[in-house]
């Protein structure tokens, strides 16, 4: 097969990776979420620390995450861009999470998505992400209500 | 050349890049620090919006950013990783900007920086990056105190 067509077959591999990385997130299966990373995957998530480094140390803001929501969350990926190469592709994308907390308080936020990714032994693995707000730096806020 | 010998060079290369980038950000060169973008970039900033798009949009933050600081902004890129393919490339690494602003408000903040290149026409640029903070959800705060 030519490289074009190999890109091809590999951005199309990505996307579904991106899809079973999403719905997992709706049904809060973090088993399924991890399943996309990489045992050295390097994480900058919204929440502190700046970094998360390993697959151990990064379950834990999901063991967090997931159990404080009541019921699913949605959860969109939009104007998702991703670049292919042999063995190395990257994605980014504007995702909102909506959903109802245990307190009763509604979550509606959009986060901005940076997801790269590696061919290890054949499969594609996310091995770095970043996921963030914007920062008004004179008043030290995150600036939650923004929509693309 | 053997494919590990070019990913190499491509790896020095964008190592190369990232100096020169961080050189033009001490030095408040402007044209040193687009030159190093693509046209068609899509950066999440640090500050609003959530996202900048092409370089005539991106140029703007970096023009209200400079002339804000009194004097050179001390910039120094850690713990950079950078990840070569055959035309995609992505690095990640914690970035700190210290300086002091024209209103002698000092400066001294850690970022993550996440930067994602393609090879176009023989040359490498970034096409993506995000940089950000991480954020207190409880309190709505970005997290400005955060050292690696």
């Amino acid at each position: 097969m030519g490289t074009e067509e190999n890109k091809a077959i590999d951005e199309a591999i990505i996307r579904r990776l991106i899809d079973g990385w999403a719905k997992a997130f709706r049904a809060k299966d973090i088993d399924g979420v991890m399943s996309n990373y990489a045992q050295d995957i390097v994480s900058f998530d919204l929440v502190p620390p700046l970094r998360y480094a390993g697959i151990d140390e990064y379950r834990k803001p999901w063991e967090e995450t997931f159990p404080s929501f009541e019921g699913p969350i949605d959860y969109e990926v939009r104007d998702l861009h991703i670049a292919t190469g042999d063995d190395v592709a990257f994605s980014h994308s504007l995702n909102r999470m909506s959903g109802t907390m245990k307190d009763e308080q509604k979550i509606d936020l959009w986060v901005r998505w940076t997801a790269c990714f590696r061919k290890i032994d054949g499969k594609w693995l996310i091995t770095h992400e970043q996921v963030s707000v914007p920062v008004d730096l004179e008043s030290g806020k995150a600036v939650l209500d923004l929509k693309p």
